[in-house]
Formats: C-alpha cells, structure tokens, sequence
C-alpha cells in the first residue's frame, strides 16, 4: 500500500523497526540517541551550534507552532500572516485563541507570496512586529521561498516564525542565513519520513533567552524547553517523549543522510511531482496550480467534470489498486490531493498515475483530452 | 531487558508489533480503531455513553493535564492541590503558567491525603472551584482514594480534575459515581501498557459544552476536541495522531480484556508490588513508605546507608543484569525507585529481587538486615 497523503507518509521498514523496542526515556543508552537526533536536525537546517538550538515538542504540526506562536510573541503582540491556504488559517486561529493578534495578508492562494506585499504590509503597521510564514501550503501545493520573504523581513526589521510542517528535510531552509528567523517548525512525518508524534523547532538561543516568561503554557514554553537543555544536559527529555518515535526519526535521519541529504531528497520528489504532474495532465485530469506555482510536495487536481465523479468512490477505487490517497480537499474548489514525498520513487508514481487512470474508469469517470497530450482515456 | 521505570513500562510484543505499519490516520479503515480506542476508554472508566466521552490528544501526561486545567478553570480560577509530591508540584506549575491560580494544601507525602482536610480547605476558601487530585503519586508511591477524596469535593459542592496518570487502567475509577469529576486524564504508556506519544481524558459533556473558550489555546481546548468529535463524526482526528501509537493501545486494551479487566491487572500489579516490597525488605533495603500507605504501582527505597552506595553505580550494574530503573528519585530524601507496572508478573519479579541484591553486592554494598528478616545479604 502506497501512502500518497501528504504526511505521515509511507515510510522504510527499517525506520518502522525502529519503533519495535522498550525505552526507558531517561536511560543513558537513549539520551544520546534523543540528543543526536537533535544535532542532526541543526544541522539540516544549517543551525550555528552555540547560536541556534533544536527543540523536541511531543506531538503534532500544530503544537510546535503555537508553542513558537507562545513562545517568541507577547500577548497582545501582532503576527502578520500571508494566506496561504489552510494552513494560513490555522496558524491564524492558533495565534487568536493563545490571545495574540494574527493579521491576515490576502494573496492570491494559487500564486507564492510577493514580497513587495508583505514589504507593503509592515510598513503599513509598525505594530507587527513577526511575520508568520507557510513554506510549503499543504493545501494548495504552493512553496515560498524563505530567503526572499526572509529578506523583506530582515529588510523590515522585523522577525519570522516559519511554519516548515511539509518542507523540512527537502525544500531549502538555511538558517545560518537568516538572522531574522526566531524558530522554523516541522514534524517527523512529513518529508524526514518517519513516523508522527514527535515536533521540533530549530530556535535562536539568544531570541529564546529574551523570550522567557511569554509563553503562558509551561507545556508549549520553548524557552522553557532550552533552559531545560542548558541546565540538564542534551539527552535528558523534559516530558516523556514518544521514545519509540525518536528512536525511527533517528534511523530515517541516517537514510536522509545515506541518500544524499536535502538535496537528493528535494530531486526525488521534484521528479515524483513531475511523474504525477504530466502522467495525470496527459490523462485529462487538470492541476489547481500552474506549473510556475507548483511545489514538488503536494499536488491538488480539479474534481474531474463528470457526474459519475465522486471523491471517497475514487479514493476507494484507488486504494483497492494499492494507494492511498486524502478523502478530503483543503482547496476552495472540489478536487482531490496527492502527495510526492515519504519513501517513494519516480517508478513507484508512475505506477500511482496508472492506478489512478484505472480507478477514474472504475468509477465511471471518462475525461477528454485536448490534441495536444499524448494519451487520452 | 525488563523496564521497572514507573512508565513507560515494559509492553508486550504483540502491542509493538502493532507499530510496524504505515497508517493514513483519516482513512476508513484506521477511524474504527481511532474511535474504537475512545470507546474502550470511556468503558473502563465507567463513562456512560451521552453524559461522557473519551477525548484524545497527542502528547504526554503533562499536556492532558494542562489541557483539563486550562478548559475547566477559566483563567483566574482558583484549584486546590494538595501537595501529594513530585506531580502534585508539576499541576501547581502547569496551572500557574496557565494563568490560573493553584492553591497548594500542605500534606504528608508519606501519607495518603486526609479527607477532613480538604473539606477545612475548602470551606476556608469559598472562591476555590476544583480540587486538583493525584490518584496514584508517582514519586512517592502513595494511592489517594477518589471516592473519599470525589465526597468531599461533592460535599462542599466543588469540581475535581484527576491525574489518573499513573493509575488508569489500573486503580478504580467509577466516574459514573463522580458527577464531581471534569475529567481524569492519563496516557497510554502507563497502566495500560502501551507505548508513549498519546494522552487522553475522560471528561463530562455538559461541563465540555460550558466550558467552551476558556482555554486560551486552541491545541489544548478539550472543548474544541469534543466538538470536532461531535461536528465531524467518531473517528476523525482534530490534528495528526501518533496513529502507531493508538494502533498498539488498541492492541493492548484487548489484551487488558483478556487478562480479565481493570481488576486482574490491579491483582497482578498488588502481587509484583509485594513481591518486591517484601524481598527487598528481606535484603534490608528499608522502603520509603509505610505498608499502610504503599500504593500497587511504584515502591520507593531508602537508598542504603552505606559509603559505596551511588544511585547511578546501582542502576548501571541492574541494567547489566537486565533490569532498568529510573537513575534519578523523586522523594525528599535519597533512594530509588522501582515500577511494579507493565506487562511483568511477579516471577518477574521475583527475579528483579535477586538481580537487585546481587548488584548491590556488585557495587559493594552490604546491608546489615534485622534478625526478625528471613535472609540478608
């Protein structure tokens, strides 16, 4: 079975041997495991050590951003938020509900961010004092870049939370780079493709000194979660960890490494991404974004216009020819996602498209194509 | 290897095994087991179906309880917490970093907690509203009885949050007798002897439903998690789950099924709890508690009174011979402590005793043992 939901993802069975094993999280056999997998993320992310900091956070996507939210915003303090798409929104109501001020920066969801609209945004309002930033829109599909949007930040004078969620571990993040960033988030289960449960931030250490006493949640206080590091030592976990969990991460770090690093990773699913792309446009299926706004993440697809169309008999369909695809769509039109990245080849895509194009016809669905693609159903 | 850290614990391999699998967490054939695990839940807890509900949330211990206080104390309110310890002291600090206002209601540790008490601490502060209670304190080892405790509080017409978290599944809880509970709250790694990375709470509906807005943080609002349950159906997850995580405790909660309930296991932890206490008493190792007030799930030990006794020089040379304890303690006074929980018997046991008198003789420790003691060292 082929997981193509865009996190968690199909994972290594040797990544998922890894969580077969009873921890004792405090063990000194553990903690350089628990500390290692730490530095490796630094370094990932091209952190200073000594300047920057990888913090563990149990839990999901949404957790590590309220807590870097919490933790580098006051309350009251003002967060301005390019809409992005649905996870634009949650990172809106996140910051509302912890009783910060998010504003919203409409754009147009299909497009990547301008930067001379955010540029326009913060000299609009002094008040903002961060700028709250998607990477890569789960729902739309749609990558920024954090150098040029880091640029009219720091341009700005003003600081950045990035949400990294479905980024980390193949799309470009060198924080060394970016002085205006305080904290970039992500997950295991996204591109590092391990298994969910485990968050992390890579944070300024001088920012999280500064930021003591903000967060209002001792469980979600990054500082809190660095000043736990400073004066325990590395490997010693503040709260229980999910120890099985880690333990994966670290194994799927070593095959990050082993095949490449970002880079390779970042080829492999930009080729599964094309592989899907040009294999559905050639069966009639049309793309939400043009392929100049295309990330190689997540790619959305127009609901087909027939009436024998329907989502969950189609993912059914597909799943019965072995991939799994979301039942849902986070665009604001009907449609159906597919993700390119987890433990996934080229060959293993082209074989998804196939297995789509089989399960259009078993559910009823016939597409024209125009003359200009090569196959037609 | 054998865990006696008072949890995670040692889990048995049928429950691992169920890691080993990719899992898309809103897919159809995964939300029977998501929904599944909450329903089993809610039965050992005693809920009824309508008046509670089982809620999920990724995380650790220290997140569900920080979740209850923020949903059902508005910030502001006062919760009485009588100081039974270690994770007594942790709800004083998640409460008060929550804005809220937590009274600490001095006790003996040693002890379990005086129901006189807690009604002369009520009745003298009538602006408390909930009494925060540690059924199982798990660095002391003492077991607070919630139906005396649940009286009192009902008595003087007051709201009660249980930290079950060391003791679900496990020690009685009949919340259908305890209209005074919001909720009691545990996670997976404990009692129920699964794997970490997932948290729950067993919470009332009506105080759910009023308690809409209090939390100031959306991750943590058990409100928001019920109307999701309530809004999108059983087994749709709010955010991203560790699905390997609900995919062994729903393994594990039909082997508690088969071992016979809540009962048996609390039949099964009792006996290893002796079988400890006794052979470790025979070896002259005094413990910290009192017989009368020594709860079934961890034993704390005076660390013996000898020059070459070192705490992490006795846990090394155990984990030698197979048996892992926690290398730190979290009593008053020096010692260790040793988990009767998880998939152990008392065999188990019995030969963690023998392990444990031999690595004391390994460290060089001698105890001079009462001549009313069967054996010493």
């Amino acid at each position: 079975m082929l997981l193509l939901i865009p996190g968690p993802v199909t994972t290594r069975p040797e990544v998922r041997a890894a969580l077969n094993v009873d921890i004792a999280p405090w063990d000194f056999d553990f903690r350089p495991i628990y500390a290692g997998v730490r530095h490796k993320l630094l370094r990932i992310a091209g952190g200073v050590e000594d300047e920057h900091v990888a913090l563990p956070l149990p839990g999901c996507g949404h957790f590590i951003t309220e807590a870097s939210i919490r933790t580098f915003i006051p309350e009251g303090g003002r967060l301005l938020v390019p809409m992005t798409g649905g996870y634009a929104d949650r990172m809106i109501r996140l910051a509302r509900e912890a009783k910060r001020v998010p504003v919203p920066l409409a754009i147009d969801e299909t497009e990547t961010i301008r930067p001379d609209d955010v540029a326009a945004a913060l000299e609009h309002d002094p008040s903002i004092t961060h700028v709250g930033l998607i990477q890569s829109e789960t729902a739309s599909g749609v990558v920024n870049d954090v150098d040029v949007i880091g640029a009219v930040v720091r341009g700005c004078n003003r600081r950045m939370i990035v949400d990294a969620v479905s980024a980390f571990g193949a799309l470009p993040m060198d924080i060394s780079q970016h002085p205006e960033i305080d904290a970039t988030v992500f997950t295991a289960n996204k591109c590092l493709e391990a298994l969910p449960g485990m968050a992390y931030a890579i944070a300024r250490i001088d920012r999280l000194e500064q930021c003591t006493g903000n967060a209002a949640s001792w469980s979600f206080d990054l500082a809190d979660i660095y000043a736990n590091i400073a004066k325990r030592g590395d490997g010693r976990p503040r709260f229980t960890p999910p120890a099985q969990v880690v333990n994966a991460l670290n194994v799927a770090l070593d095959v990050l490494e082993q095949e490449g690093g970002r880079e390779a990773r970042l080829a492999r699913y930009t080729q599964n991404m094309r592989t899907l792309y040009d294999g559905m446009a050639r069966l009639g299926v049309r793309p939400f974004l043009h392929p100049d706004h295309q990330g190689p993440i997540i790619v959305n697809f127009h609901a087909p216009d027939h009436p024998a169309w329907d989502l969950q008999h189609f993912v059914d369909a597909l799943k019965k020819r072995g991939v799994v695809i979301s039942n849902f769509y986070n665009t604001p039109t009907p449609g159906f996602r597919v993700g390119c990245i987890g433990a996934i080849t080229p060959a293993d895509m082209a074989g998804a498209v196939e297995a789509m194009s089989q399960a259009l016809r078993d559910i009823g669905v016939t597409i024209k194509t125009g003359a200009n693609h090569e196959s037609g159903s």
